[in-house]
Order: C-alpha cells, then structure tokens, then sequence
C-alpha cells in the first residue's frame, strides 16, 4: 500500500490535507468557468473580458497545481475529477450559451467571491496545523482577490 | 441576440459544430484525468510518468482551447463545464486515490484511446462540411496520438 | 527566361496560382485596411479596438507573405502591387479620416467577410489541384475567421 | 567640491540644465500621478485604463532617467524629490480616491498638456545651447504626445 | 466631431502632418515594392537581394507605423489606402511578373532614391513647425539611405 | 458610489487597509530618495553605490504596486500622490545637490532604518486581520531588509 | 511481442506507414545530401549556398523525425538506417570531393526534384487512409518545394 | 568591529540567527549529499533519479543562498564551512561510491527526512520572534518535502 | 581546379584529414543510429532511453559539423554520404525493428565503445600534426564518453 | 569606378563625410585605450573600473559602426585603420603597463574630454549640411558624456 | 557489481581518476569558501567583492560538474562529500565571522594560490594517460586563474 | 610595483606572455582589417562579403579579450594600442577607399594566412610553458582557420 509518509502529524495532516481539497476544487471550478466565459463573452468590452479571463485561468491552473502538489507532499491523495467539482464547489453551474460582458463579469465577480470564502475558511483553518500550506493558500488568495477587485472594477458603473 | 455570423451554411455549421463539442468535451476531460494521474501515480517509474502526463495536460489545453475558439468562429458557443464533461465524455470515471505507475499508464491509455476514437469520427464528419476545422481536429489527433504511442511503449513488456 | 518546374501539372498550376493570386489581394487590402482603421479608430473602445486591429494586420501580414511564396515555389509570379490591389479586392475603399470605434469594427467585419468568401472559394477551387496550397488556404482561413467572430463579438449589443 | 566638467559653455549649461530640471519634475509628477490613475480608476473601461496608465508610467519612468542623467552629465545636479514636485510641476493636485474612467481619463489629459507645454518651451529654450539635450527632449515629447493622443482617443463621443 | 488637441499651432500643424502624409505614402509604396520584388527576383544573387529586400520591408513598415501615429498624436488623420498610394507616390509602378537580380536591385535603387528626395523635402519643410517630427524623419532617412547604399553596392561593377 | 467588495470584515478591512497606505508613502518615498541619491552620487565607490540604489529602487517600486493593488483588492483607495508622500513619510527631507558616496550610503541606511520600523508595526497590526497581507508586507521587509544590510556593509571600517 | 495499437484498419495502416517509410527514407537522403554539399561547395556564391543548404537540412531533419513518429504512432517500426537510405532513395549518389556552387545547386535542385515527386505519390496515396498523416505529408512537402525553388532561382540566368 | 543593526530586538535576532544557521547547514549539506549521488548513482532508473537529484541540488543551493544572506540582514554572521556542515549536520556521512538507482533514494529520503524535521523545529522557533525568516523558512520546507514526495514516490513498489 | 589552402604541411595535412573524416564516418552513423532506436524503443524505460537518445544525436550532429568543417579549413574534402557510412564504419548494422529498451541500450553502448575507440586512435594520429584538430577530437570524445557512460549507468543491475 | 550616389548636394557630402572621418577615429581610439585600460588597470577599484571601461568600449564600438555606415551611406570612403588612428586622434598615446585605477580614470577622462570636443565641433559643422547625420552624432555625444560623467564621478574625492 | 567501461587502460584509468578526486576537492572548498566570504564580507569594497566572489562560486561549481562527471565517465566514483573536502583541500580552514573586503580577499587568493598549485599538478599529471581530461583542467585552470588575477588587482596599492 | 603573482615560472611565464602580445597584435589587426573591408566594399557579392567580414570581426574581438585577459592573469600587461599595431604586425597596411568585392576578399585571405602564420608559431612556442595558453591559442586558430577557408572558398573559379 502507497505511504507517503508526512511531515506532520497524523491530526494536522488530516486537517490540510481536507482543506487543500477543498480549495482545490474551487480553483479547478475557476478555471473551467473562467474559460467558460472566455470563450462565450460577447459585447463592447469583449476583448477586456475575454483577456481578463484568461489571466483567471492561468492563476487557478498554476494555484491548483501547487496546492494539489502540497497535498501530496503532506501524504494525501488529491482528487481533481470533474464529478467532484460537480459535487462539492462553493458555487452552482455557470450559465451555457452566449453571455453579454456585464452578464460574464458579474457571474464571475460571484463565483470568485464564494471560492475566495471557502479558501479564507481553509487558510484559517491550517494556520496551526501547517503554516507551510497556510502561505501557499495566501498566495492562492492574494492572485483571486486581486482578480475579483479587477472584475468588480470592470462593472463600477 | 447574439449572432456571431458563419462563413457556414447553417447544415454545415450545426455538423462542425456539433463535432467540435465532442471534441472539447474529450479533450478536457483528458486535461483532467491527465492532472489527475499526474498528482497521484507513484512507483519506480514515477518521475517519468509524471512528466510525460504534463506533456499530454498541455496538449489536450493547447487543443481544447484552438477548438472551442473555432466553434465560436463558427458562430456556436462551446461548452466545458464540469457537469457536461461527466455527462457526455467517452470514457467512464477515472481511479481515485494513489494510483500504481502502471495503472496509470494502462488507465490512460485505455482513457485516450476512446477519446481518439471519438474525434476520429468527429474529423470524418467534418470533412465535407468544413475543411478548415478538420485540419485543426488532424492536429489534435496528430498530438493525441503520439501520446498514446508514448503511454503504450512505456508498458510493453 | 525564368521558369520554376512547379511540382504541379500545367492545369493544376494555373488553378492553384490564379487562386492564390486573388487570396494574397485579399490579405495585402486587409492588412492596408487594418493599418488605417489601426491609426484612425477613436472612441471609448479606442485601446481595444486598436489593440485588436494590429493582430489582424499582423495575421494578414503572415499569411500574405506565405501564399505569395507558395505561388513562386509553384512556378508563379505573385503580384502584390497596391494598384492591383485596387482592382482586383472583393471590398470597395475604405472610409478615410477618423473612424469612431464601433463604425471601425463594422467597417473592418464587412471587409473581413468579403474575403472569407473569396479565399473559401479559393479553398474549395484548389482542393484537386493542391492539397498542399489548400492546407495554407485552410490556415489563413482559420485566422481570418478568429477574427472576425472577435470583431462581431465587439458589436454585440 | 564636486565640479563634473561641462562639456557646454558656462551660459550653455545654465540654459540646459534649469531646463532638463523642469523637464524632470514633469516626468516624476506624471509617473505619480499615472500610477495614482492606475490604482484607483474604475468602471467598464477599467481594464484599458488600467493598462494604458501602466505605459504612461514606464514612459515617464524611463525618460525621467534619461533626463536627470542627461543634467548631470552637464554637471549639474537634478533634484527629484517629492517636495520639489509638489513645488514645481506645472498641473495641480491629482484627485483622491477612485476614480470612474472617464474622469480619470480627462484628468491624464489635462495634466499631460500642461507637461508638453512645459516640456515643449523647455526643448525650444535648449535648441542653440545643446541640440543633445534637444533631441533627449524630442524623444520625450514624442512619447508623451502619443499617449496623449491615446487618452484623449478614448473619450472621443 | 473628433478632435485630438494638437501640441502644435495651427499653422504647425498643418505643415507637419501634410509632410507626414506624403511620407506615409513613400514608406507603404517601398514597403510592397520590396515585397514584390522579394518574391519575384531569381538568377546567381537570388540569396543576397531576396534577404536585403525583407530588412528594407521590415524598415519601411517599422517607420510607416511611426510617421502616421505621429500624424495623429498632432491632431491629423493618416491616409494609407493602396489607392492614395497609387495616387500620390513619387515613383511610377514596379515592373510585374519575374525580375532578374541586378534588374530587382536598379528598380529598388531607383524607387529608394525617389523616396528619399521626397522625404528630404518633408524633412527640411518640418524643420521649425515640428523639430520632433524633423527627428523621426531623420530616422527613416537614415534606414533608407543606408539600404539605398547597400542595394547600390551591388550592382557596383 | 464605487464599492469594491472586501473579504474581510469592516474592522479588518479598515486596518489593513490603513497599514497598507502608511507602507506605500514608505516605498514611494524610498523609490524617489533612492533615485536622488542614484543621479548625484560622487566619489570612488561612485559605481557600486549608483548601481545598488538602482537596486533599491527597483524593489521599492515593485512593492509599492503590490502594496497599493492588495489595498485596492481589499476594498480601499491608495494614496500615492507626492503631497501625501511629503506629509506622511517617516524621514524627513534627503539632502539635495551632489553627494559623496559615504554620505549618500548613510542618508540612505538611516531612511531605511525608519522605513523598515515603520513596515514592521504594519506587518505586527495586520497579523491578525489579514495574513495575506501580512506575506505581502513580509516580502517587502525581506527586501529592504536585504537593501539595509547591504548598505550598512559598504560604511564598515 | 511489441504492438502499438493502431488508431487505423490494418489495411489503411499497411499503406500509411509504407508511404511514411518512403518519405523518412527521402528526408534523410536528402539531410545527407545537403551536409555534403554545405561543406564541399566552393565559388562565388559560397556564402548563399552554404547557408541555404543548411536550412534544408534543418527542414530535412524536423520533417524525418515527425514523420518517423507518425509511422510509430500507427503501429509501425521506421527504419532511418544508412544502408536502407542507399538502397531505397530516389536518386543515386551524390557527386563527391569539392562542389563548384552552380553545381551544388543543380544536384540539390535535381535530388528535390526527385523527393518531391516521390513523398507527392506518398502524399496522394494515404488520402484515403489517414487524412491526418497527410497533412504531416502536406507540411513537408510545402518546405521541400519552396526550398526547391529558392535553389532553382538561384541558377536563373 | 562589524555591527550589521538588526531590524530585531537582541533576543529575536539570537533566537532566529540561530535557527537560520542551522538551516543553512542542511541546506548546503542537501546539496552536497544530493551531488554526490547524482554522480555515483547507477541503475535501470538511472536518468530519472540522476535528473531529479539535479533539481534537489538546484532547491538546496537556493534556499542555502538565501537563508544565509537572511542571517546576515538580521546582523548575524553565517558559517558555511565544511567543517561545520560535518560537525552539525542533522544526518551521518552519504555511502561512498557507486549507488545503486534505489538506494541512493533512500538514502536521500531519510536524508531529506532529517532536514526538514530540524527545519521544521526552526520555523516554529521563529515564529514569534521574526514571521519575515519563518515565511523564508516556510519556502523552503515547501520545495524540501515536495521533493521528499517525489523520491517516496520513486521507491512505492 | 578547387583549393583551399591548408595552414598545414601537406604530411601534417594527410593524416589529419584523414583521422577527420574517419570520426566524421563514427559520427554520422552514431547520429542515425541513434535516432533509430529512438525511435524504435519500447519498455518500462521508454522515456528516459528515448530522451537519452535524442542527446546522443544533437552531441553526434554537432561535432560532426565540427569535425566536417575543420577538414575542409584544412583543405580536404570531407566524405559523409551514407554509402561511405554504410562502408567505413567501425561497427555493423544496427537491429531494425522495435527494441527493448535494454537491447537499445545495450546496442548503443557497444556502439559507442567502438566509435570511441576508433576516435581515441585518430586524437592520438593527430597530435604532432595539428593539436588545434586534437582538442577538436578532444570535445568530440568528451561528450560520447560521457554519454557512453549514462548508457552503460542505465544497465547495471 | 564605384560610386554611391550621395542624397546631399556635393558640398554638404564633403563637409559631412569629413566630419564623420574625424568621429571615426575618435571612437575607436577610444575602443582601443578603453580595452588597454580595461586589461591593465589595478587597484582596490578594479572591478568597478574594469566593468566601466567594457561599457565604455560597447558604446564606441557601437557608435564607430554607425558613423562609418553613414559615411558610406552619404557616397564618402571611411579609414578606420590603425594607423590613421595614431596619425589623426586628438590625444596622444595611451600610457602602456599597469595601471592604478585612479590614474587610469584619470587618462580616460583626459582622453574622452578632447574625444568630445572633437565631436561637438562635427556636430555643429553638419548642422546645416545634413540633420541625419548631426543626430547620429548627437547620439553619440549622449552616450560619450554620459560616460564622461560616471569617469569623472569616480575620482572626485 | 557496477562497472562502467573505462576508454583508458588500468594504469591511465587510476592517474587520471585520482587527480579528477583531488581537482574535485579543490573545487568544492572553493565554492564553499567563496560563499562563505559572499555572505561575511563588509566594508567599502563590499559591492564588487560580494559579486566577485559569486562569479568564483558560479565557475567552482561549473567545473566541479564537470571534473566529477569526467571521473565517472573513466569508470571511477567520485567523492565531493565535506569530511573528504575538509581532509583533502590544499587549504585550512577560512576564518569565520565577519571579514573586512581586503582580508576576504587575500584570504580567497591565498586559496586560489594553492588550488591552482594542486590543479596545475593534476594537469601535469594526465597529459599522458588522458589529453582529453587534461584539456578539461585547462579550462578549470583558465577561470581560476583569471579569476585569481581578479582579486589580486583588488589588493594592489 | 604592481605584481600579479604568476602560476608560470619565470621563463615560462616570459615566453608565454610574449607569444600571447604578438597574438593580441594578430587578432586586433584582423578586427580592424576587417571592418575596413565590412564597410567599404562593394560588388555584386556585397551582402555575403560584407556579413562574412562582420562574422571575422566578432571572432577576433571576442579573441583577442580572451588572449589579453589570459596574459594579464600570467602577470604580464598586454598592449593593444593602434601604434603597436602598425609596428608589430605581420602584414601591411590595407588598402583605403572602396574595394571590389574579389579583391576585399582576396586582401583579407592573405592577411589572415600570415596572422594564423604568426599565431601557430605562438601555438607551438608555448606548448611547453603553458598548455592552458595553448588551448587558447588553437581555439584563436579553429575559428580563424575557420575563416580563412570561407574566404578562400569564395573566390575559387
């Protein structure tokens, strides 16, 4: 049986291990709706989003590879399945079709938001169990928040 | 309502773009079970396997992304949500947890050579209807199956 | 007298040369029509618009420099002249003196369409002759088309 | 006591050197002032803004060394603080807060044409004495008109 | 209506941006001749000029992108249309079909010296209207005076 | 009214963001005397004091937009103008005209010294309401930090 | 024993890699050919034909691996052996010891000449079978004739 | 005498210093316990354990650089020697000569094993006392146990 | 008739070159053999062979440039048609078809131990001769013993 | 005979041409004695002053290959040979064997000052004949002050 | 038992490995004693000492690659372990704690002195049984000795 | 008295420093030689001649700083001012004003014949002394014999 044996303990691994999950999921849910919406904008500010989008993409890509990595290294076995992001993202499904650019960059501004909550709710909770994952999950933070300022930005009207 | 017109007749369109979607779903489902491998294989072969399911992550992107800017170029809006790769993808659920380097490999081999199939059918399809998008489903088998030659040497015994 | 053996028989060359005489008229007036639309564009998508206006120049640039060469390698003499370029475009002039955004974006969508048509003409026309032209064809087509969805996108209201 | 030889005539130096010095806290002042822009603008142009202002930035970054190196290799000693901008710069205070993006625009605007007029007087005033340091001044110049008319591209109604 | 604020005064402005104009057209015309001439030349040199025409292209379209911002930056509005360019260019039309190497070379020679005179004018008539425009003149000039030598360095017997 | 959504609370929010503010005039205020210091430093360590205060104000300018987007991102409106920089900064005045290389070395360890203090209560009052925050300050303090002791290293007798 | 599962029918297989097989057999003859006439060529035009010769063979090589990893990826074991490029090339040998450079260049015109022709029938036989693995014929086809032009113009009198 | 002012209280800088100084001799003791393996390491594995000993080497030297230049920001003076590294070091002597593949991963496992527990120790030592050495630290522990992973991984049978 | 004019005399010449283009014979066939296992290999050890292969190549291509073209600056005609590879070299066929890894291994090493040998006789030929083409043969031999011995790692059980 | 036809008036070639003759051998003097100094120079300022002088050479080897262009470029004939170097410089020889940083910098400036003056006076003898040419020694002159500057700055004590 | 063919006979095998063993050592100490003295040098040289010596560490650790790899490519197992560099250097022990510039750079030319002494012996030694590691000591003796003339020029007075 | 402490006995260090100054001679002379050529040929092979003389330029300055560095490091102080040029080198003065292509080529040819004369006397002179000296000097000769043969080879009929 696979063992890869952890650098904390059997509790604090537990923990991280359950939160990096979690947010790994919110960072693939991101990047799928990002390129969602990437391809699908329309409107007057069509190259604005679809650009912008893009830059979502490529920071919860190369977050959710970090944080997946993380898990590992602390000895669990990461799940990044499209089921699973079904099953357990903070947000419900991102509308099909055609978006208008407002219509993109407000169902964006409120996924960002929902997964920004979970993975503050998972920063907190490994602050003394890992504080090694703990700035991982900052830096994840840093690069969403400063993505939904800027989409919110977009639709200050 | 958004129109993005099709240098298309509309027969033509409805079977490109139908193909296209096809396609978009296989090849997004391979990024994530690719990813999924990629994180969660050990074994003596690991380092190997590792990386060269990264190389078939960033060509199954690369691709995705080509053929679902061409459905939209056709005038059809792509989708690549989670919940419509689960429902329409060729292959079934990939193996949870740690996953043995051959397993691995014979997972995804099995797992590309449906989706090659697939678009196989989805190129001959085209091939009347719209040249141009058969050329871009070419290259994305041409690269699909290099890498399944790629994961099937690596377990000829 | 110069002569290149063209690798083609003398129908197939005069087919395929002719074909790729008119593409590269299409792509030399797009990448002019581009460039003054590019300088003259005012309004509040200016830098959008702008921005989008020099990938296309570029992309017209490329693919121009590449069927002109394939027509010599065939035994041909491309004529790029601007006062053929004149006579022979599928567009009329286009509007001069500066361009507010949204009247740039059509203006440039009609053009764009304009030569769609004449160079899938060309595409289907050398399909016999020249698979080898018609993959080149195939390729500007790709781009061309890219950009038009994206210049349509922008005018979706 | 530092004396750097002049490579212009007593009167010649004088001349150029009050003038680089003017020019230099034009350049400072619009560097703050773009950045205090790029932070603080939204609404639907947000993302246009915020990139434009960004080149508006490093142009005045750049030129700013260019110009206070240019003075001291005249042997004279440029002075870039923050009081001496405050003090010295042709416009006034930037507006606080966020800023929507037409306002933000209209203020860059206003602000670069108080600097080219300043800038402007400054490269007439160096013509005889150092046509090295005029034509530092016209490369300046022409960097601040192009943004200029960039900005004021995007409020064209 | 469009305005763009020009830095110049009126006068100025007028001056500058007709000579901008005019040097636009000799730029677009040098930059289709040598791409008419790159694809048709053959015989011994075939290698040497086929190369030195693109470097000349390359610097014809770098400088005609430089000259018309800067007509705008001053409030004008470029003309780059291949039929104003037929209309206005100081030099005849290129001979079409195949061109021998020495032949390619006097063409080029011929057409560069035209240009060049013409831009010499504009060059000296900017001279106090705009001595910033007079420098990006100066730049062009010294691109294509140096390709002019090197293009009559070769037919040198 | 423009409202960018914070993810924190209100109390969180307003003293971060205050911290935030009092670090940026630091980092401007550090970018601009280092630069002063960059142009009028003489003497026989003239190349190793003006090429290590490029450094600096490297790193004081790219953490100074770091600083100002998070405060931003969390909901605030920075500050950067050069009035709120004289008002505000720790330090007072730099000396102006040429400096000797030991005395330019010296003005800038003890602005550092100051800047660094002052970073440090930000970094100590954000622990507990924002740890993202928190690695943002911490960065900052590593480079200066860094910045110090290589200045104070280059007066050791 | 060794199967690489083919994504073809057998038959559309046996035909495929049989064509592929001759065309490796080409492209390496012809990197031979061109080494041996890049280092033995002497003459005025040395520089020209030694520089061109090598940008075929970097062409020759690029296309023999893809195409040998095509013939892979179906199934098939590509043989690059000397003693089967002797035996089964198109044209004979090449002429040994020093090369005046119109004589270089006539026997790599002649040798392309001959590849040319030999991967067109290749090409026109896999139609059918794999449209995928024509296109990879139509790519290398495409850069050997527009390099079989480039050396028949270069002996053009 | 040297004094490098400490930005921290005396007991903050003794207690941090300290535990940076220990780090840094598993740092420089990782790198070169990880060399020496890279070069005697033999085996059926032995590409991937030769290359990923290479990017263990590239980790450790890294973070030994700037662990270090920490210790001396803060005021303390670090002791690199091998010497030290001998005496302190959390592991025995590395077998000497040739490795096989799977013991020389094991050997770096436990190896690894005992770094990142003492690094570990000083990262909570830290914490208090300066948070700018425990994110330091916390980057290192992250490349050190992802790379723990990696070689667990490489032995999973 | 052709002669380069050797800075050798014609003994020190004779044998030089003659040592020349027996390593220019070793390493052709070493490049085309090595791309013939690359391409064939198959088993466990797939990746790591085929990528460890393809540095064989780029070492054997480069020097026999190398080699090639300091026999002509010596004034011979250097020889590296496939038909004299086929004749002069100092090992036998290669196995066509596909190949164990181990066997491929196994085949290159034996390969290279010949080649090895046969060059080590032309360094030792050639150094009262030409010591410039000594250290030539010096690079040549560093690079495939060092390849010689990853092989020869790779199979040590 | 050879003859580039000049785009000046025969008067304002002949003024211009001598102009640039003397720039010539200004700047590669200084090529010259800025490498004998960079190789000789000792002293506690080694570093900085070996580092500065490699600029120093950059420049005037960049500027030497510019003005003699022009030259030619204007129908003129540049001498850059070693021995109208010695015969036409305005300083005298360079002092041979080591040299003390101080004393080195010392005959750098002495050397760079007499250089300058030189070209100023070029500089204003073109002013009229050609503006091309008097800003490409304005360039020049930008870049020889500045190094002029730092030289100076070094000994000032 | 591993067994890595040697090209050389026993006897030039065992001379060329033992003096690879002692070049290694001498390679190691000085990376580690150059950074050693990176991190602990003060004082008014500071800047280009601390970049000095990382130009040292960085040539040490290229050559040690180099030097150790050579060794198992002639069949013998290096040892680059710190209890072997402690027993086997030329050199004692640095001196720790901080050094003033001029001490650290005599103490690092005393080292180079002795290393070069040892490497210059080893060089000797494989002229016969080995040219081709002997021109690989060459190389480490000319960075060393270039870089031993570097820090000798800083302590002349 | 500077000294830079020589690895080299006396004698050995006399001889070898001398060989290296007349090759420091040598490789000037060639840069200057060349350049002269580079910018005053002309003819219908302007362009190959013109950039093969740019590639002799780069290769004999790069040279000569290794040659002269390599010297210094000895303890010995090159000289490379123009009028030890003109009074130790082994070929004449070249000839002024334009030169026909065949004749520039013809010139350098029998100048870089006595320079790589001169240079393998050096070679041979310091076989004994100094063998890292050698190594330098046949590196010198690689790339001038290199040269030598592409010059030759361009004027063969």
């Amino acid at each position: 049986m696979t063992t890869i044996r952890s650098p904390l303990s059997a509790d604090a691994k537990k923990t991280t291990v359950e939160e990096l999950q979690a947010t790994l999921i919110e960072l693939i849910d991101l990047s799928l709706a990002g390129k969602q919406a990437h391809w699908n904008v329309v409107g007057h500010h069509f190259r604005s989003v679809h650009l912008q989008l893009d830059e979502l993409v490529a920071a919860a890509r190369e977050h959710s590879d970090l944080i997946a990595e993380r898990a590992v290294a602390l000895g669990g076995s990461p799940d990044g399945s499209p089921e699973s992001v079904v099953a357990e993202r903070a947000a419900g499904a991102m509308p099909t079709g055609f978006l208008k650019d407002d219509d993109a960059v407000t169902a964006i501004v409120e996924r960002l938001g929902r997964s920004i909550g979970r993975i503050r709710e998972a920063m907190r909770a490994v602050e003394e169990a890992d504080p090694v994952s703990q700035d991982l999950l900052n830096e994840a933070l840093l690069d969403l928040e400063k993505q939904s300022w800027m989409f919110q930005a977009m639709i200050q009207t």
